[in-house]
């Protein structure tokens, strides 16, 4: 089914997800690895994601329309992500979320495999605490044995995506981690405020025993970090491909 | 009330506070968050700061007028730091301050989290030893129980004040930290070497016991310090804004 | 015996040796130091390499063509890598081996040095579990005695060769590692992922006790990761070289 | 005393001065802060060494010929490093060195305030395990109780001179360590992998019990290493002012 001027998505969508994916290149959340994708503004059974190339490549001409079965719905007889199972079965469950992260950061590595819990240790990551107790921690092991590690069948999407709950994040052991969000902008915030507080976590865990934020203070925190947004992507947007306007926003 | 020729800033007052907010940005001090500020040079009941952008976007024209109690007083109907309350209610507290900087660095954060002082491990950073043991911490729990971290109200931003106390710095719980200087040159010299420090003490204490630097050596080595900030000034200036006059200062 | 057109190697050959060489630097593998060959594309009895240059210089005009006892059979009377024996004596006995890379990578030392194995914590660096039980390591004391830890002689070589034995990596304790692939892509991404992974285990195993891909995730993982090597390289190619070609890949 | 023709030094050695400046700086060996110095090579009783600049901004105009007293002999009457003395004392001291340099590199500061002795972990700096168990630290508290931790006199200089003995280096508590060498390219070199083994030795000795090099094997890689200076030097010249010709040597 082609894409019709009726469902075609907003150019502001289409400009956040090329970006974004620059972005979380040149913050080092992801390598030549990882992907990121929004739900249609239109329609929210469609995700909009690139085609298999690396992050920092992808131009508006790479982007293409799937169904929540990750099939696509234009661009078709390409070459796709074969992980895209995470992004349509976490859309299905998941009506509040709007756009995810998956990556394979090397700090939040550590976290998926061993008994310590990533937990937010500053406001920045504060929605790491929210609706409990740290992030969930996905082993595919426990959904389907011996694998490649990666999830390459709906099946294997529908079992990270339960394991995801209602929470920002997951974890997967000897893989990487998945982030959600209700935009573009909050995906990637997230993702690259939970690396940073991976990274010094590690360092607080090593001192001594670090004392997180409080369950009613994560809450807090996160909600005041989502009216700022806006700040930090500006400077981001900046730095990944140098845009003067970003730079006087 | 609009600022006249006779209350006007010196121009190196905004010129070392434009450049102070982008050597923090280069040296990673800040990075989309964290403010610098300068007390006026003609007015000690004012304060000079950016309006509500990242450090290293300010330019002349951003930089507002504050009274103590953090009203702006040009450029009215802006958008402004939240935590502009830090400012106000250390300058009216300390008059020997002369310019503060808050941040978020990643290196400083652990040490507001556990129960290992900051203390300094080489001369670069002695200041952190000067005027007794070792960096306070300040937890906003202690003053305001559960909140969203930042310091939004004169209330808390004078209860902050009060945990600085005579010193340069105050690390804070789940959040980040407060460094206060004479001039803005000091203030951005002490908030590198601080993180620097930080960094390696994280090491240090891993290795084993670190011997630090007595009281008596901080406070020489203070001294010495402050007679030399000119010449990292000069390359950091260079680095940030590539300066050929710095280069050859 | 000058090299014919019968006997010259394909472009790609060379072009693959070339741009190996920077992407090798430009990811931090190897800094004025180490070296990466190719087994000949049209006569597994030699090797091309460069001569004695670093890396990130290496052009195609410094390739050089060696038997498998490394003497040089084209450009006589240059200098080459001392330890070019590593090379020579590994495509002997690895009939399999195409391209191998040797290295002093910073991350990589600490696993030669202590008793702690080098294994595979995230699917990237699967194929370092492959075939058994974590990354061997060579001690040059148990084959020689006191020497300057370099393998200059056939001798080394060949003790070098054998301790690797069936596997993709070997570290050598007080030196580095050599690295070995089925083509220059495949080597350089196992170079690459190594690296990565000795620096989040470092960081696992400091958190507490880290669980591994299992044989047979690691052993699955690895081969699929050995389908998406051109992904990669697409992006480091770019970042070393600036390829534009490369980027839209 | 003017400089004559006859007591002049070679061209090289003040051009090897200069990008050895840079050369430190691009490698992070010293920030604003910190000097390296030549012996001159005519009068093995006089020294060159940079005034007071960072050490990025050193040219061939900035350099001063100081008497081993660190008395300038040309370019009077400007600002000098105040610890000079550092180099003209070993000057005095160690009729071997022909190059100093003095460093605040935050990786060496740990093993300067610890117990953990800095040792050669691999054959790039096998020459901090010459003559003998590691790398000697200076604790000026000892020669001069409370200071500012600087070497600001002739007095310290000696003592500092003294308690390097005959070896290639030695840490500062507090402060940073110092560095000798035969010639600029030597020290450079040595510093550069101090540095370096520094912090893998961190690395290791939280991974657990390292093994470092046997001194016998320490002696043979440091001659070895002797050797192939050139090599990193033309790579570490290239990126420190982008000379085409070194990156063809």
């Amino acid at each position: 089914m082609p894409t019709t001027e009726a469902t075609a998505p907003a150019n502001e969508t289409i400009q956040d997800l090329v970006i974004g994916n620059k972005i979380l290149y040149r913050q080092k959340v992801v390598d030549a690895f990882g992907h990121l994708s929004v739900r249609h503004d239109k329609d929210p059974a469609r995700y909009l994601m690139s085609r298999y190339v690396p992050p920092s490549f992808v131009t508006a001409d790479d982007i293409v329309t799937f169904d929540l079965d990750s099939n696509p719905l234009d661009k078709t007889g390409l070459r796709y992500y074969s992980e895209r199972f995470i992004h349509g079965e976490i859309y299905k469950l998941r009506a509040d979320v709007k756009a995810i992260v998956h990556c394979h950061a090397p700090q939040l590595i550590p976290f998926a495999a061993t008994k310590v819990p990533l937990r937010p240790l500053y406001h920045m990551s504060a929605f790491l605490g929210c609706r409990g107790c740290g992030v969930p921690v996905f082993d595919i092991r426990e959904a389907a044995g011996m694998t490649d590690m990666l999830i390459r069948t709906p099946e294997l999407g529908k079992a990270l995506a339960a394991s995801l709950e209602d929470k920002p994040m997951v974890l997967m052991r000897g893989h990487g981690a998945t982030i959600v969000g209700g935009s573009v902008k909050q995906v990637v915030y997230r993702s690259i405020y939970a690396v940073e507080n991976a990274a010094l976590q590690m360092d607080a865990v090593r001192l001594g025993e670090p004392v997180y934020l409080a369950d009613e203070e994560a809450v807090k925190a996160a909600e005041s970090a989502d009216k700022v947004v806006e700040r930090p992507w500006a400077l981001w947007r900046c730095e990944a491909v140098g845009d003067g306007d970003a730079a006087q926003k």
